[in-house]
């Protein structure tokens, strides 16, 4: 039976034994569809995350996919072109129940424009990375990775701990809402900036966030009586982040880490500029777009200047992935690329043996399945410092939002591993029902972005698509349950393509095979894909991970 | 055993009932491999067709695909990269044996520009479109499309003949060297310009051209002396045809149909401008292409001026798919897409219907094996017009090149209904080998391409990639034997992406499944991408063809 969701009492928590679709394997789809509606941002929208990603192209296009995948048997495969189910195929039970392919656009078409356009006409629909492919498990779906990022600052820069150290951020939407609670299991004081209120009192209300300031100074001197005693918090101040970066650079206090997560990447529908309430914002969005990218880019200008000053002064700063640096440079930044990506500055050495954002669903809504599973984990990987630690670390901090779930940044054969494992309890009764798997598709063998995943790889390959688009086949030809190609819209158009994969532990023989194919050749791409160019813990896992690599 | 191949003595034509691989499955797309080597325009350097467009990657890359084609079992696939084989894995019996991703770059970085980087630093290669995919099979793989554009302008404006009509164009490289057959086989007097002496020779060898004219008067005085006596011709003339197209011109001559297939979309391996000799062409793509760039851009401003001027003057002039238009409109004449496409204005209702280019070739190396096809052929679809036509025509006039191969537009059902019973041919013995069957990229269903397969459409959606996609990861959920994503290269970069596929039909049961699937599905992406952009051709044929489209 499906839960209340106070957040969203129209669209209730999916759960329970009772299934609507004929296989657990077309059912799992369907709650994981309704669980990114219950965890999104504005689900009346349709929209999931990120200003724009959505779950579905429009209502009947939503409603057209809720009524296949009840019917659909499980020898078809639904075909899904940018949110709009466009048709039902004969294939075979090997084969993905769906297949999706979101807002990709020829590459001299892959505009920011030319999207926009598209999506007036209803003919596309942005994805997101995990909005489209009914994967986004709310907050928590980033929270390790960004936890993960300041770990790896606090083991090269301040003797592995965060404590009395003070984080500034900004962006407390769908995904940058992670922020203060993985500032505070990183035990620092993080202060967090958001134009919108609304988002501030989310956060709080979810357990992202401990305090909201009502001003500047109130923020600073909270923040200083934490880092003072070594006291981790976070704090969230309602204000534009290109009025206070530059305020707080010029009262000379530095941060030791800056980052930002405003949708910098969208400068219609995302960042908010400075003197701009959101009533106008909102306004012009129909009336007068250029106006708002042009006053974008110049607020960020003024923002990345003041990062670029706090670099200069000696904080850790990074771009977190938002395209922040890019528009930058667009305003004429000469050097906003002085600030790293932190994937090339601290994850690439996870991605070359691809360990990445892992996670499962209960798809019965129960949390004992995901207790049960961290249990599991637990004793199944002992020595991984980094599994064991987060494990235990977010079943005392993260709050669960709609079906419980958890993250954990496993690599090869670790995911195929568990998912084996949690098969067999769901075969013996020991769960309360079938699990979904799935990851980020920011992902070593899944993604394709020249300015935040793939920047600065090795052999200069960035941006070079064929590896996500090579992920999506294989896992097409592994049996996965659902496979998604995503290319990026709205700000990210034509930046980006990625595919996504989720697999169904139904608790039979088939879900062991699916899950033994799909899951290992997945991660056996991203070990390929960073052997390809050349890393030597690739190359390194490409030999003890027999992944089936073929080196010339 | 191979047989001599006098065009490429290095590169003998495979056949024979001995098999290297474990499989015919495998066996038979190193035969494509080999073959498309066998009939390409310079196999030494791996290049197929369009100047650049190439079967591997590099030499060692081409051995090491002979190897694990050789090697692999069927439960395994075969990962390729822009034409180099990087990964083995495990799958099962109804995936795919190769998958492959060629020469997709990330929108905002698809530019000839990043693409030439790409390939000197050996990162990538184009496969255009049917080359690094391993089903081109020499000039017959565009004869019929050329052939039945002809035809449906003979319906049109000359009461369905093009006796005593004259056409004029240019290209006779691997693909446009199909133009003098094609035209003379329509009935016509055709006049092909190149600037290549040995490409002439070449098509005049090989069968596929009468004549070669020693200077423009006598050509015009042949193609006068055919069409005063309603006689067939096809003449070339070695000459550039930006300056031969505005003589012709000048002189107050019209022909009744325009078109130019040169390399136009190439500027720096392609179209070669006026007044410079090849050698010095070939000197400038490494020491100065911006010259090159610059030049040919003049130049085809002065050919695509002379093609609107004809047009103007009452000739049928159109775009056969090369980019001129876009390359004219770069170099400022602003009217150049006055010039239809010849998809859009020829040939959309029989896409609309998923009728397109799709091929057999006998994997024995015995054209009987073709002969007794297209006896079935005849057969089974004896009020099919354009399918009984083309047949005997090609019987008639078409020579085989490399392994024999048979072409014809087939739609959705008819593909799959030939397939199999070929594969019951097979079965019984009554062919020599097994036989594989493939199509073009240019097919409903497998190409994006905005200035090409998919302008104009209906509903806007010209540059919208999802498709092709979408197509690749249902042939891969589908079983066929080959699936491949193509994007373009050289100056085709970030102006395409595409979908192919093979399926070889050996004999088996397993064989009549992934025929059923595959061609069944490809051609029903095909009709639905097409209802859904509003066709009523489509439309139709999707009720009628029970295609499992989603109708919204
Ligand atoms: N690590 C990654 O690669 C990664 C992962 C997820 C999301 N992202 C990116 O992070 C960004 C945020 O994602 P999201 O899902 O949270 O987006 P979102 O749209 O849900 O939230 C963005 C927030 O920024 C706030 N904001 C806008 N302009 C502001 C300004 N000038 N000052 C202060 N606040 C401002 C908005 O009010 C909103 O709350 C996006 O660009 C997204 O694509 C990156
Ligand atoms: N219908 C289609 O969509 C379709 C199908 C196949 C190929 N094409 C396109 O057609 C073009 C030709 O393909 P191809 O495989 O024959 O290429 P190719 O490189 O093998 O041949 C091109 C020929 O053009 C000649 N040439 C170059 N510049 C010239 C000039 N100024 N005047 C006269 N001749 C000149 C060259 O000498 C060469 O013989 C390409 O752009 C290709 O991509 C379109």
């Amino acid at each position: 039976m499906p839960k209340d969701n106070p957040r969203h009492p129209d669209f209730p928590i999916p759960g329970g034994p009772e299934r609507r679709a004929k296989t657990w394997r077309a059912e799992g789809l369907l709650r994981l569809m309704e669980n990114v509606l219950a965890v999104g941002e504005a689900p009346e929208k349709l929209i999931v995350y990120a200003a724009l990603g959505r779950a579905a192209r429009n209502w009947p296009a939503h409603d057209a996919i809720v009524k296949t995948l009840c019917e659909m048997e499980e020898d078809q495969t639904l075909v899904i072109q940018s949110g709009k189910p466009v048709g039902l195929l004969r294939t075979h039970k090997g084969a993905p129940m769906v297949v999706m392919a979101n807002c990709n656009i020829v590459g001299q078409w892959a505009k920011p424009e030319v999207f926009y356009d598209f999506e007036r006409k209803g003919l596309i629909c942005w994805g997101g990375l995990t909005a489209g492919a009914w994967q986004y498990i709310g907050s928590q779906g980033v929270i390790q990775g960004t936890y993960e990022i300041f770990m790896r600052i606090a083991e090269r820069r301040f003797n592995g701990s965060l404590a009395g150290r003070f984080i500034l951020t900004a962006g407390l939407g769908g995904m940058g809402g992670a922020q203060p609670l993985a500032g505070r299991m990183a035990g620092a004081a993080i202060l967090c900036l958001d134009v919108d209120a609304e988002r501030a009192k989310k956060r709080q209300e979810i357990g992202y966030l401990d305090e909201i300031a009502p001003d500047l100074d109130t923020a600073l001197a909270m923040i200083k009586a934490a880092t003072d005693e070594g006291r981790a918090v976070s704090v969230a101040l309602v204000a534009n982040a290109a009025e206070v970066y530059p305020e707080i650079l010029a009262r000379g206090i530095v941060p030791d880490i800056v980052s930002d997560q405003t949708s910098a990447h969208d400068l219609v529908y995302g960042y908010v500029p400075e003197g701009y309430d959101l009533a106008r914002v909102q306004r012009l969005r129909d009336q007068n777009p250029e106006e708002l990218i042009e006053a974008g880019r110049e607020s960020i200008a003024h923002q990345v200047t003041a990062m670029l000053g706090f670099q200069r002064a000696g904080a850790e700063v990074f771009d977190n992935g938002n395209l922040i640096r890019t528009q930058a440079k667009a305003a004429g930044i000469e050097d906003a690329f002085d600030i790293p990506i932190f994937t090339e500055a601290y994850l690439r050495p996870l991605f070359a043996r691809a360990i990445g954002p892992f996670r499962w669903m209960a798809l019965s809504g129960e949390e004992s399945d995901i207790a049960k599973i961290d249990d599991v984990l637990l004793e199944m990987f002992p020595d991984n410092k980094i599994v064991t630690n987060w494990i235990k670390l977010a079943r005392a901090h993260v709050p669960f939002e709609g079906l419980p779930a958890r993250i954990a940044w496993l690599g090869h054969g670790e995911r195929t591993a568990l998912a084996r494992r949690v098969n067999d309890m769901v075969a013996a009764g020991e769960l309360a029902g079938p699990v979904a798997f799935s990851r980020d598709h920011l992902d070593a063998g899944g993604m394709a972005h020249p300015n935040i995943m793939t920047e600065g790889m090795r052999d200069g390959s960035d941006a070079i698509a064929d590896w996500p688009l090579l992920d999506a086949m294989t896992l097409c030809s592994s049996g996965a349950d659902l496979v998604a190609i995503h290319s990026g819209g709205g700000g990210y158009a034509g930046f980006m393509t990625s595919a996504g994969v989720t697999v169904v532990a139904d608790g039979t023989k088939d879900a062991d095979t699916r899950i033994d194919l799909s899951l290992t050749n997945d991660t056996a791409l991203g070990v390929i894909r960073y052997a390809d160019a050349g890393y030597p813990d690739a190359l390194d896992e490409a030999r003890v991970g027999k992944v089936g690599h073929i080196a010339l």
